[in-house]
């Protein structure tokens, strides 16, 4: 999947910026996978995914060639899936698939309030164990090992996920815990995030919902440090929830507009909330090819932040205007 | 496409050297790319390609997976192409495509004395447009955003190329302009580089002329720093014009001789002129496979510290040997 | 390929680890060859091997893309085959493929006392010819060359391989010889490495032996520095010798045992010895995935600290237990 376009932000410290930017939908992506039937039901399957910069052609991520997806498992009829690897949480599939009418990406992203950095997307060493699905209901675990030699606990992260999606409905109840201690090091919190998302489709509408909350230290770093050149920079929330309500509206059979505001609400004395609008429009050239606009406007309250970023970059602006192309191959 | 061979290099200050060199004739590569048809004579296309060393296995460059050419874009047989992305500029096409009987590469490579080095050969965030074929006569226009906040112009760098390809004559005449400011320092010279190519096949030889011109701060960088070990190290020329007359001599359907005399003319006070001789030698054992020696030498002038190099190095003394073999796949 | 699973190893000083580990039997791989029939018996061949780690993403080795194999060379039914890159030694290619019953993976890898650290096991800048194969019987030869202005002998490296494969019988004799020097530094030693390995297939039981002489600094590198934190860390033996005697015992089609004993002789003042068991079971799920556990135990002597790794870690304790799945594709 490559994905570029123009992407203009406005309101930064350090001045306004337009910029060739790659992965605004989805961040451009080259990857392998297959599945091995081996009888019974049973099959072997795997996944390897680079994420790419296509504006200058670098890695994502520094040495991480995979540093998107890369695992390997086994796969039962009935028994369920279970992949070892570097994978994604729970927490992040159900924000990109199921809460989001901008699917994570474009100027609206839900990366730009909700607690959708690092570790919280996806994790390393992770063991996930999958059901099969019942009637359209599904249960979902992670492992992730910390790997800190004479701790078991230090760097572990486990995750839940209920997920129901029938007809029309398509709902997820999702919980991450993280562990952010280092052996030798004082203990720290535990964060933990709580996420209910749900759409359902009527037809004329699309309507989205999310609510979540984000407790512990950790549990909702922010995309940006300190954009707007604050004296005193915006500090993370160690108690926070958030809100989203969307919508998406098909205008033709390959045009739909999207929508959605977004609230994070502070819940410590600092009380540095935020909330976001957000407009955008995509065109489907074909059933692989889509070319698009949006634009986002967060405000900022009390010192707090945050950024309209897209699916790759978290911003330097609290306005943004993206017009670009996306094509899977 | 794999390259690889035995490299000699003579008349450096560290002394000789012989090596196994990837890249020699052409940049060892490996690619993606892809065209969807849209309908109505429009289609989406992207290429991603990375550049190895096959004799070491590295990346071409620390980091940066798709170095040589990373773009998405929408092509239309009426309204031509726009393509967004990393990208060669015109200047480079022209010397690579047009200009050198060697194609940029072997010892004889155009890169030893034209002013090729770093964003002069390819850009990121660049906007890529080119018309449709007229007739033969084509034109192309490049603008690459600096993407610095604050800043419209600095970094950022245009080009413009008018391409005439038809029967025998193949020319081109091409601008590149570099602005080479940072937000926050002081104002710098913009890299000025005009090019003419041109090409013309008499069918017994096929006859090569390039002249170009640079000025400016950063028009034409030093491939080697000092690779000579001068007391007072080679100054790069920001006013310099380059000349390039070649040959390719077809011997029989899959034997060719390639030869180039090359000069730099340095029109600062400093006069660090220097030129080249290039012979070459190309066997095709198949269409995608051939095996190839080259030999070049320069003479430096008045403290210039020109070397010979090839496709994917910028070599390390003043006479180089090349043997080796490359397959298309 | 695709490996990866759960590695439990005790005893180190930091502490025990479980952790997900990718490449315990087979480091995790990806890669692309091809051939070229240029007629008259004659071949072009290429290879571009990556290896990566399944569990966290990242490339084996940082920004070495094609760090496992990258190589480009003809090859001649009668004449032998040449090839230019980064290439397997000899003596590493003994090890992995006739010494070791666990094919140089698991908790029993041959690799936890041979020496097979960095060079020994693929070397850069290499040439390497190997003869056709007469009756079962063929030759190899490995030239990596330094590289280094000035010197045409410091870091050159060369190994020679005498190969027979007859029905049940298995047998190779190899030879490596590393010139470990630096142009400008004071000269070093060479190191020298003699492997004989053979086995035997008695169908009830295949049969392995292994024997091999490391002399010269660098010639048998510690895998692990200083895993036991010891007061004095254990000192790479610059005379030493090693020896392994194995089984693999199968028990249905699919179902093999895998067994091994391994001695490192330490011939120095200090005669830090140690000697390894190791047992394996390994289960096809088809002719492409099996699933596996392994364990060994290490007994180190008058301070040596070496350490039961796998095909891709080192290891951090002298007992580990692993169980994985490995999915070729």
């Amino acid at each position: 999947l490559v994905d570029a376009g123009l992407v203009s932000e406005r309101g930064g410290a350090a001045g306004s910026v337009t910029k060739v930017t790659s992965g605004i939908g989805s961040q451009s992506r080259l990857g392998f996978k297959g599945t091995e039937d081996l009888g019974s039901g049973l099959s072997a399957i795997f996944q390897l995914e680079t994420g790419v910069k296509i504006d200058d052609g670098q890695l994502d991520s520094a040495n991480t060639i995979f540093n998107r997806q890369a695992y390997v498992g086994l796969k039962s009829k009935d028994a369920g899936t279970l992949t070892l690897g570097r994978q994604y949480t729970m927490l992040y599939n159900a924000m990109s698939q199921v809460a989001d009418p901008f699917g994570a990406g474009y100027a609206g992203s839900i990366k730009n309030l909700f607690a959708a950095k690092g570790a919280n997307t996806r994790t390393s060493n992770a063991i996930v164990y999958a059901t099969p699905n019942f009637d359209g209901f599904s249960v979902e675990g992670l492992y992730a090992l910390g790997e800190q030699a004479g701790s078991n606990s230090a760097g572990r992260q486990f995750g839940l996920g209920f997920n129901y999606a029938n007809g029309p409905l398509n709902a997820r109840l999702v919980y991450n815990n993280k562990n952010t201690d280092t052996v030798g090091k004082p203990t720290m919190d535990t964060s933990r995030n709580t996420l209910f998302a749900a759409n359902y489709d009527f037809q004329v509408v699309k309507a989205f919902f999310a609510y979540g909350a984000d407790k512990g230290l950790f549990s909702a770093e922010l995309p940006s440090a300190n954009a707007f050149a604050y004296k005193t920079a915006p500090v993370a929330s160690i108690d926070s929830n958030d809100l989203l309500i969307g919508a998406q509206v098909p205008v033709t059979a390959n045009d739909v507009i999207m929508a959605s505001y977004m609230r994070k609400n502070d819940k410590t004395v600092l009380n540095q909330d935020a909330d976001q609008w957000a407009i955008g429009y995509s065109h489907l050239l074909s059933k692989r090819t889509n070319a698009y606009v949006a634009y986002a406007k967060i405000k900022n309250k009390n010192g707090a932040g945050y950024t309209v970023g897209n699916n790759n970059e978290a911003g330097s602006g609290d306005k943004a205007f993206n017009i670009g192309i996306r094509h899977s191959f």
